[in-house]
């Protein structure tokens, strides 16, 4: 990589719509740039790369009922603060398209656009019961291992 | 500057009090040490760098709104845990003041006497619909470019 | 130490059972790669370090309220999201054992094992009312200055 170019990985926890928001606009930031981003999605997070659409997937009990209550993907998030069963979420975003700001949709396509490596955990996947088919496209799989290894190698690593 | 000086960021990106404690806290030591510290307030932290009083300033209706429900500034914070509707807040700041621990107002004034640089982040604003007079003095304004850009010089960046 | 050993500091500010996860899964993972690893526990965080039983400690009215509100250790931590009075709490654990991910527990202990410096900040400590004799063997106690000089160290800093 040129001298110019530096890395950052954003370890995406949080499913919140506005955590969600901040993860995309400073790694959709960074990637402009010029910089390698990686972003790693683990637990909350991996509600962020849910397809939008009800998915077959072998679960139990216990993982359909979480399946079910946890957002499916970016138009389903919840603001972490002031959510008021959705309408919170819905008022902002239409804050945002007044004042252009990205959707997080598009912030997404984005970053996808720009090259940004979206990392889903195996370790929360497994947790959380989400198979591969139940993610998006575009994203890989890796354990924390890799993360480290990503963190390793970047100047700024944030947990978000 | 010095060789034994560092750089340290903090992205405040929460407005609970506990937090914005944690922030301060780190701030404060990190420039009693010695080290160039830029804070940065995005989303929810932006309410802690509000006026206490009511600021005229043109809002459409859901902005007003969220401006009403999000507190005003250092003093009107609430814990993120066991807050009971601002008990647990007020309590622990009696707890403070008698373990002789400095109160989050007086933490924000030694930030700024120690040229910790407070900077707010400016499509947050938008996005909740603050003018640049909602805000308290000593405050300047940024993207996250410029976030970016001081996050490149540090060797510590915490989103908070 | 070795050319290929880096260091990484946790902040762990958040006593939530998946945050807590996440904290160990992270530290574990950097310590068996040959890292250092400190995690630094203030705030709720200090929950996770509580002894499970009953300590005769002097409190106050507020201090002896928070404490008896707040989770004694890893068994009682609750989930940040979906708890459900704990039932969330349960069953992921259950799902946890089934997929042989180690409970926190383990992690604690195997933390230790690796040599994981576990520090617990003694100005927290004060706000909560948490006494030495608090919390179980083999954490240190540290202020932030401490907290800074890990991290100025370190490659890794995340505040969780």
């Amino acid at each position: 990589m040129p001298a110019d170019t530096t890395k950052k990985t954003l370890l995406v926890f949080s499913g919140d719509f506005d955590r969600a928001l901040a993860a995309f606009t400073i790694a959709n930031g960074a990637a402009a740039m010029g910089d390698d981003v990686t972003m790693f999605f683990a637990f909350w997070g991996l509600n962020i790369l849910r397809r939008p659409g009800k998915v077959a997937a072998q679960k139990d009990l216990v993982q359909a009922a979480f399946a079910r209550l946890m957002p499916r993907g970016v138009e389903r998030l919840r603001l972490s603060r002031m959510n008021f069963c959705g309408v919170g979420a819905t008022l902002m975003k239409r804050v945002m398209r007044r004042r252009n700001v990205m959707s997080l949709q598009e912030m997404l396509d984005t970053a996808k656009e720009q090259g940004v490596k979206l990392l889903a955990c195996t370790m929360s996947m497994g947790v959380m019961g989400f198979s591969e088919n139940e993610l998006i496209d575009g994203v890989e799989f890796a354990g924390v291992a890799a993360y480290l290894g990503e963190a390793d190698e970047a100047n700024v690593n944030l947990f978000i």
